[in-house]
């Protein structure tokens, strides 16, 4: 089965647009995805690639552009959502706890749909616990591992991992040592895996 | 006949995309572009939007995002391509003095050819004449008319109403009061095109 890394951070607007059809593409496609929490933020910080804040054209495009191709996919977002995401790096923390365990992919559409169509922050209250619920984990155990060192650390891990890999932004979808980065290139990333199957 | 307006500036590296499919786009769908030039430089910068200088990772990645796509369509670019253009204004206006006369698509598309294919900066001798040349437009003429009052107030005047629609980078393709930034949105705004049609 070809498989694809899905580098994604919890808190990027636009990686909603791939979350909400991973599962439907692996249905479609015989691609599985294994999904890699990384904190998005840190490595755009770090390489000074801001690009909305300040940016007011743009980030009214990036809203309306989010919400065409979300109707065309039959998906209601509520635009603009709350941004940027002040705990980000819970959120994400919860994912990584959850990809060790299975279930990293439920409470992450979990997350954005209270996120991005309800306007409820991901990584604080009620989103995180309902979100946590809904994937089928325990809350309390869950919370408590999320802001342990093991998942702090896990989390700083997996971002060098992504720098590593030359990654800028969420989502970025990695073949081999090809990265594409943004949901619209993911269809690139599956033939370009498809090609290297033949 | 559907009728959708292509901004785009001489001089942005993705827009290479377009230029270069979007006669094939008009065979296969039946939907006319018409081309308008405009000075994305001046945008980007009154807008503090610089999304490659000083991001070696975003650089390299576009680069090879183009790289691949171009591959796919059967296109042969030899990247990195000089950048930025320093006649980035003089190759627009020319685009101008074309627009009105019929002669840009095929002025263009040449430019383009040198400045991605063969390393030769678009605005600067020997691409400008060549281009005008095989556009089957005069070059001396075309270039003094490049230079006067006219073409300069023209891309100016171009570049504001570019401003004053949203428009932030290039290609941008526009219907009614909807735009749609970048080649891999082209699709895109040919559906909605479609959709008001009917």
């Amino acid at each position: 089965m070809p498989i694809i890394d899905f580098w994604f951070s919890i808190g990027s607007t636009y990686t909603y647009l791939s979350v909400m059809r991973i599962e439907q593409v692996e249905k479609q496609t015989g691609v599985r995805f294994v999904w890699k929490p990384f904190n998005v933020r840190v490595v755009m910080i770090e390489m000074n690639n801001v690009p909305f804040v300040n940016k007011p054209a743009k980030a009214a495009y990036m809203r309306r552009d989010i919400e065409r191709r979300s109707q065309m996919r039959g998906l209601s977002p509520k635009l603009p959502a709350p941004y940027p995401l002040a705990e980000l790096e819970r959120a994400n923390r919860v994912a990584i706890v959850g990809a060790a365990e299975g279930w990293c992919p439920a409470y992450v559409r979990a997350s954005y749909r209270r996120w991005i169509e309800q306007g409820l922050p991901a990584g604080n209250e009620p989103n995180i616990s309902q979100s946590i619920t809904e994937a089928g984990a325990d809350v309390e155990d869950v919370l408590a591992r999320a802001d342990a060192e093991e998942a702090v650390a896990g989390l700083v891990d997996a971002t060098n991992q992504a720098k590593s890999l030359g990654i800028f932004g969420s989502p970025t979808f990695v073949v081999g040592k090809e990265i594409f980065w943004g949901d619209d290139r993911l269809e690139d990333a599956i033939s370009w895996k498809n090609r290297q199957a033949k």
